[in-house]
């Protein structure tokens, strides 16, 4: 049986299930994962001595929290992150999250409506993590994320998406051609319909779902290497 | 700057510090890490296919949460790991924790004054992981674990121990000659004090104490190799 690429709904039906009272997990301990998992991912494909700088595109929604806590294990990996969060979420998870890398001493990018900031930061950067939007994304792109994706294209610098590349839809894909083209997906728990179409190096992330819930929403996971918290799906294995 | 062995009154205010306003860390983040650390220790040393099923012993506190939280990651691993928590800890995140090992098919011995499946247990595991007591145990040993830590030096099993073998005074080690003699420690943050006595393969883990409060109280933590979670401090790096 092949690994399932879940549709919207059922990616939704998923988290809420790890959640629910059946399911038992808190927030922090999926998103730790997650946002561990991401860290991993680009640890994985970009040696930290020739792509240290690494910025962290954050959402305002759970995805944004997958970034922070990334931008984080990236600091103590060695990393030097710098945090694009130009709406940062208003949970106070979030903020305990912000100021985890704070006290990491990880530069956050001042939030403003102007690009100047993000497009300095660009320049001096070496790798992308699109931590922007997630499966719960609904088009059309909000003010910044509007101006800034088109930014990010444009730097031409390599990009790691998280779970699905922002501005694509979730089911379709970049069927509307506003979305980023990432080098790098990391598909969390199980990939997404729209990940179908992704050409670039593809890895699984999400060790956390439960046999039964495997079983339950028939995924066919592939078995993850060891003790880590990733797998890739396809594509070359070639450190850059 | 060599390595800072830690009283246990330091060691309770870096962890009061974590969880503060200012450190910002939930109690479910630092323990799914520090969980995730034992299981990897385990990993690191214990090959799963010679050594599958793991004996995860559990206290009534926090060190009992990170060994549900290991117990998960090493059935996620491909371990066959089996629970003894003869006195559950009764906060809601314990709970939780046991409910996501239960969704896992990870067996518990049934809570019980009895010994008889305690050693039935240990009749049928490979190693232990000794997720007993941390650094805030004071002496004496209660009941039932008076008689289960015999129970497990008699085994001869290979034991992993976490931040400091059961029945050690965390400064002054196994002075008194109760506790257990483990094959493996795994320090979480820092060693404490009673750690320095220890002889075997000793490992360091909780990678997420900010530079910032590594300086303060002075850690001197050595650094971590690529995207792992622990790092060895001796000894010999067979795998078993």
């Amino acid at each position: 049986m092949s690994l399932r690429y879940l549709s919207a709904k059922a990616a939704q039906q998923i988290d809420e299930e790890l959640m629910s009272t059946a399911g038992a997990f808190s927030i922090d301990q999926l998103m730790e994962l997650a946002g561990l998992a991401c860290a991993q991912t680009v640890a994985r494909v970009f040696d930290k001595d020739k792509y240290p700088r690494v910025l962290v595109c954050c959402g305002p929604g759970n995805q944004g929290g997958d970034g922070l806590v990334a931008a984080r294990h990236l600091g103590l990996f060695g990393y030097r992150p710098i945090i694009y969060m130009p709406k940062p979420g208003a949970k106070d998870l979030y903020q305990r999250l912000k100021k985890q890398c704070d006290n990491m001493e990880i530069p956050t990018i001042p939030p403003s409506t102007e690009l100047g900031p993000l497009e300095d930061a660009l320049a001096s950067s070496d790798v992308v993590l699109d931590a922007i939007f997630g499966f719960s994304f609904k088009p059309p792109i909000r003010a910044p994320f509007d101006s800034a994706l088109p930014l990010l294209t444009e730097s031409k610098l390599p990009i790691v998406s998280v779970d699905i590349p922002s501005g694509w839809d979730v089911e379709k894909g970049n069927a509307e051609g506003v979305g980023l083209n990432p080098d790098v997906l990391l598909s969390l728990t199980a990939p997404k319909e729209g990940a179908r179409l992704f050409q670039g190096r593809h890895f699984l992330g999400g060790r956390f779902v439960p046999k039964t819930l495997e079983q339950k929403f028939e995924l066919h996971l592939p078995p993850y290497p060891g003790s880590d918290q990733i797998v890739e799906l396809s594509g070359s294995s070639q450190k850059l």
